[in-house]
């Protein structure tokens, strides 16, 4: 037998919890009566187990429940409907944390490019990375191409469409992407560098493989893609298939799961590249502690899973590089889109000091060195 | 121009709230500072309006965007990226409800089979449906066709997968599927009834692919897909492509949207033909109104859309169905899992019992009366 282990919070009582939590245990593997089960071995080898329970604060427990490995059919939908299937509906109920074994772990690629592969592909290998975003959507494709041409002659290393550019008419897919691309692609013939630009795939399956049958014949090699919108299995299925290196988007995947553990850990096991996530002190409410901790999940050492890239985002500034590389370090790419898009006529020469100051300030010997 | 409506609870104070809400609606369309906008078009047609702000209780207020039709794309993935694609990540908004246009309603097709379909299907025309659900895991596909026999001859209209069959080792799929099929097929020939099996649909679009046709190829003309395990635009694909009703399993469904709008209109709208929801006083915290909104989303004219069949589950009793009857009326359907298979030796009966009372208590004619 071979389990895993889910570390969940539940708002509880003393006189309750110990109930609660194995009613989770219940909903998470069997969803019915124990005493109606009439195998035996169901019991032992399919029911969830609660490992241990803890008061962590004021009416909070922290409960560890081991899920049998073989009800996760070691795949995408089976995994996610035991950690937080019903459960997700309960709210009295957050998932933290995931300690998976081995044999699961095997089952995943996780990332297929990962952090050395983007360094490879960029040709960038003693520092940080960059990254902007083309936006506003409403914009052109000459529009936005133009404006990505700009973006890659400062040197931005990763230039991604706003995850908000999907198929709207006034950017189709399949004319705005061929314009960036060539914008770009002129870009690095000036520069010598080698900018790539990630445009949003965003459609339902079909779709999906008509963009990126596009984005290929364009030469694309990494691309955006948001997991919770295009679907989980998608998203893995992608990550096998395509032979493009992914950025994950955080859009639609606010839940009750730790975002250190989703877009964190679990992002990376289906198989992203690199993850953007909001950073602390930005629009969005992330702590410190938890963006380290999402960071760590994507880099750390697990089984057989190559590293996968740290991307901070949301209301970043050019001023914060310095304080933001020496939180993240330089196995990390910063993305601003914004604060260089409000230097209006001066964009290319902000967008020079972004690169220039990321340069700068994490040049070091990195672990990804060829 | 046309704009579809969102409705948002922000917690917030009296005098923050017109900051947070305008921040919501650039960040739901433009997702960058507007004065950095160089194209006046953009602000006037792309940029979300907020069109109310509400103060409904102590800190909580309901604000009305108005967002553009044409920011959707109107396609799954534009839509749920404008509606709650970056606020889903912020902690301080919920998403309470929407008002689409016709235009948008025209693209989606909606249920493709809807209530009159499964009446059709199942050959119930007169009064309330019932269903149950095939558990726990662990039993092999020759134990779960002996407990989807017993349930066939007690009568019951839909014999559905537990939502955790997916492709298991001790029941994979290929093995499961055709073995429940043909004994419910062996007792409709006893009973003369309809009643039909839907197995679990589960896994990246070319596993699923795979399994819809061993499904067709046993007969089957429902099936059971969790929309936000499979992936919303999948779920989507299904349903204009697959061919068989589809019944929405709510699991991994849990986030700050209403589950009336999400589990009610937005499944609908994506073309779920049934939807299954945590019924009130169950296992899971959703009140009487909320179960009532969201069936009334379900089945209450809308546009071009069919009406879909709600279905209440979880924790629920043969003891209350006079009481959901009267509360859900005749044009719903009835899922009861556990509270069955706890009768052990008495299934037989206990099912029978479930649906005699189901039958006698909303016996009446339906709108939906050939």
């Amino acid at each position: 037998m071979c389990w895993l282990e889910a570390t969940y919070l539940i708002r509880s009582t003393p006189e309750q919890i110990e109930a609660r939590a194995q009613a989770l245990a219940i909903e998470q593997s069997l969803e019915m009566p124990p005493e109606a089960v009439q195998q035996p071995w169901i019991l032992t080898q399919v029911l969830a187990q609660v490992a241990s329970i803890t008061l962590t604060e004021k009416d909070t427990y922290k409960v560890v429940l081991r899920l049998a490995l073989e009800t996760t059919a070691k795949d995408p939908i089976g995994l996610f409907n035991g950690l937080f299937g019903n459960c997700s509906l309960q709210e009295d109920v957050w998932l933290q944390d995931v300690e998976l074994p081995g044999d699961l772990l095997e089952a995943f690629p996780g990332p297929r490019f990962g952090i050395a592969g983007l360094r490879r592909l960029t040709g960038v290998y003693h520092r940080a990375l960059t990254c902007t975003a083309l936006k506003p959507q409403g914009l052109s494709p000459n529009e936005l191409a133009r404006l990505a041409y700009t973006f890659a002659l400062g040197g931005i290393d990763i230039v991604k469409d706003d995850h908000n550019l999907t198929n709207q008419s006034y950017a189709p897919f399949a004319q705005r992407v061929p314009a960036i691309a060539r914008a770009v692609a002129q870009a690095n013939a000036e520069t010598g560098r080698q900018t790539l630009y990630a445009p949003m795939l965003a459609g339902s399956p079909k779709k999906l493989a008509a963009q990126l049958e596009v984005a290929r014949s364009e030469g694309i090699r990494v691309a955006l893609v948001a997991p919770m919108l295009v679907g989980l299995p998608v998203f893995y299925e992608l990550a096998q298939e395509a032979g493009v290196a992914l950025l994950a988007h955080p859009a639609f995947a606010g839940n009750r799961m730790a975002p250190s553990l989703f877009l964190g850990k679990l992002f990376r096991l289906l198989g992203a590249d690199a993850s953007i996530f909001p950073n602390y002190g930005g629009r969005f409410a992330y702590s410190p502690q938890e963006c380290q901790l999402l960071a760590q999940n994507l880099r750390n050492p697990w089984g057989p899973l190559q590293p996968a890239l740290p991307v901070p985002a949301g209301g970043m500034t050019v001023e914060r590089v310095d304080e933001l590389l020496a939180f993240y370090g330089p196995d990390s790419m910063l993305l601003i889109g914004g604060n260089l898009l409000a230097a209006r006529e001066e964009l290319l020469e902000r967008t020079r000091r972004f690169v220039e100051r990321v340069a700068a300030r994490s040049a070091q010997p990195s672990q990804e060195a060829p």
